[in-house]
């Protein structure tokens, strides 16, 4: 494999962007930071529409390639810089169980939550994506008291995707937390790569003048 | 990598689950059927929930593990059986495109889709995992207008996904179809290997004794 350049990170230390920054923390690899300001509306600039039609941060350029959608660029850059062990191989057993999580993460957990979030009705279980919120939780919490990790003693990505993201999701209260839910955060969210990149954005958002 | 065993697809041929059909038929291994049948309501016996807690199809179980959500089977299985050559290689600049119209579908896609049949009003895009329907709308289109694959000249996994996808999505009218649309459809749909996935449904399904 040639050795793979810098990735340059579409950001905004206040999106979910930050959930990518706190990969490229734990993989350990130099990166480029590019702001995009929301007071500006840089995420509908036309010059930003080339790189991502949606509109929205992170977007990743590596290599001549944009990537887009948080687990794409999780699954992307976990692979693509494997020397961090943060992916199982393409033929290890726990590659199945790995992209499992990822993918749920996308499909069925944000738009389970964002519906909760936005206390819209329920639709059938058959004509939702997701099913039903409580299936949703439940799958999650028996996977997070099983722990210690989505893959048992294993770190990977996944964690690291799924720590940040409860961290937004019960920061904002859109879930309530329960204490294999803060357990599990803090295994992840206090590892020192954890740490830099939350420092790094609070950093970026005081150089930006946005509060805290 | 070790040769893989053969797949177990749990499937139904009046769900999702034929999207995955449809993917080892393309990738031209052998696989076994096992059926989950709804009127038994077996999709939510403690059996089946093992294997997906969701108690959804489709789930994949191979070399002892399980994998379930649509686009993680396809990324594993594309990957796994590298040499159908329908996902680019870990360093190919394909790659990061690939990932982003598979997970794109399932985090944007199919919310945007769903909330529009449901008829719910849109939240503030700053909200919503995906923005708005009209962005998502757009994205797909001019994509597929540059054609004639996601990868441009090159097709891969994406397209037997977003075929398959944009056949159950148009056919139940759940978005308008377009002509670029249906030349799409029609270019993935017509590959001997997606003719062989629905007659082998449409056989199961009346084996069943399920309606057409």
């Amino acid at each position: 494999m040639s050795s793979p350049s810098q990735p340059v990170l579409f950001h905004n230390p206040h999106s979910r962007a930050c959930m990518t920054r706190a990969l490229l923390e734990e993989l350990g690899i130099p990166f480029e930071i590019r702001v995009i300001d929301f007071r500006k509306d840089e995420q509908r600039s036309a010059e930003y529409l080339a790189i991502n039609p949606m509109g929205k941060v992170p977007a990743l350029r590596h290599d001549g390639t944009v990537v887009t959608e948080t687990v794409a660029i999780y699954i992307y850059l976990a692979d693509r810089f494997g020397a961090a062990k943060l992916a199982p191989a393409l033929d290890d057993p726990d590659r199945g169980s790995y992209l499992r999580w990822l993918v749920f993460y996308a499909a069925c957990f944000e738009p389970a939550v964002g519906d909760r979030a936005a206390k819209r009705p329920p639709v059938p279980r058959s004509q939702s994506g997701y099913g039903d919120f409580e299936s949703v939780m439940t799958t999650v919490n028996d996977q997070l008291a099983a722990g210690p990790y989505l893959l048992g003693e294993r770190f990977s990505a996944a964690d690291v995707l799924w720590a940040n993201a409860l961290r937004w999701i019960t920061g904002f209260k859109l879930i309530d937390s329960n204490p294999q839910i803060e357990a599990y955060m803090k295994r992840v969210l206090d590892r020192p790569a954890q740490l830099r990149a939350v420092a790094a954005d609070q950093e970026l958002a005081e150089q930006m003048g946005l509060a805290g």
